[in-house]
């Protein structure tokens, strides 16, 4: 993998503070990945080309979802959620990737779903908690990835449906299912 | 259908103090449906059933889920939504009831579903927002009912998610889908 054609294709892709917040994504995944001990090149792939696709028009990413046969389902949600799964398929097509592992922290970085790897939480958890990150309830997140990734995926996902519901925006099934699924994992390691 | 009997073989089943909150849900879910153009005699037969299973034993609640073929996923999640399916399902086998709309909203009374009845919106509210209900946010939901039923079911299905998500409690997926439904729905009203 050229690390430097990926970074400068996804540049091109981005307006300037979205690359800088795909540069912090990216600097952050590396850091919990020697953490938690997950291969640091992975990560730093997989959070480069997370929002490859973030700033595309609606009508692009919809081509890609039809063509490329992904959950149609995406379509009744917020729009916020197409540029994950999508971002998934471009890697592969664009860029070549193969490692389902990259590919699928790509994929569900926006949504979670239930049984996320290392990597998809290493990358799931970054976007979110990234240093330009600054809504209420963020450092608390930080300080709990300290030490425990699941509870800081945990308390993330939590975050993340209770901010949909206050802005009555809808919430993706899958992301629910993450969420009940991560609350049994973290329950059992109590 | 006897109403007395069903007063006098459900008061049996249940402590005092839930058997006052029988009563109250009887009375709101009779006013609502008056105030919404429901039958206020079906109202007042699923408000009066809807807690007759509230206080069995668990064992006694899982053998009739798996004898009547309920979902099986219900038992992954928490205990507290048992009784309403299987009050449905007692509805029937002891007291004869065979009409879908009574059956449903006392199935549903717990978890919602998308494309609840006028009769279940007005059976699930009226358990919310009773007047012996003392949580926070429930008079603003109660101000809801007296002119938008939709409303007000949406808001009641918002606060139960956000406290379930609170006390750290896996939601049901149902909830969800009824609560986005039910987000289209006013949406569109709009």
């Amino acid at each position: 993998m050229e690390l430097d054609l990926l970074l400068q294709a996804t540049k091109e892709q981005l307006p300037q503070h979205r690359w800088e917040h795909t540069l912090r994504v990216a600097e952050t995944s590396i850091r919990l990945a020697r953490r938690f001990g997950a291969d640091e090149q992975k990560a730093e792939v997989a959070a480069i080309l997370h929002d490859y696709c973030k700033f595309w028009p609606d009508e692009q990413l919809v081509r890609w979802i039809m063509d490329r046969g992904l959950p149609e389902d995406l379509l009744q949600f917020n729009k916020e959620l197409w540029h994950a799964p999508v971002g998934a398929e471009v890697a592969e097509v664009r860029f070549g990737i193969q490692d389902e592992d990259i590919l699928n922290a790509i994929r569900y970085h926006t949504s979670g779903r239930p049984q996320m790897s290392l990597l998809e939480k290493i990358v799931f958890l970054a976007d979110y908690i990234e240093p330009g990150r600054r809504f209420p309830g963020v450092e608390e997140v930080r300080k709990t990835a300290e030490s425990d990734l699941d509870r800081a995926v945990l308390a993330a996902l939590d975050k993340t449906i209770v901010f949909l519901i206050e802005r009555g925006q809808k919430v993706y099934p899958l992301t629910l299912h993450a969420r009940n699924h991560m609350l049994e994992q973290t329950a059992q390691k109590r």
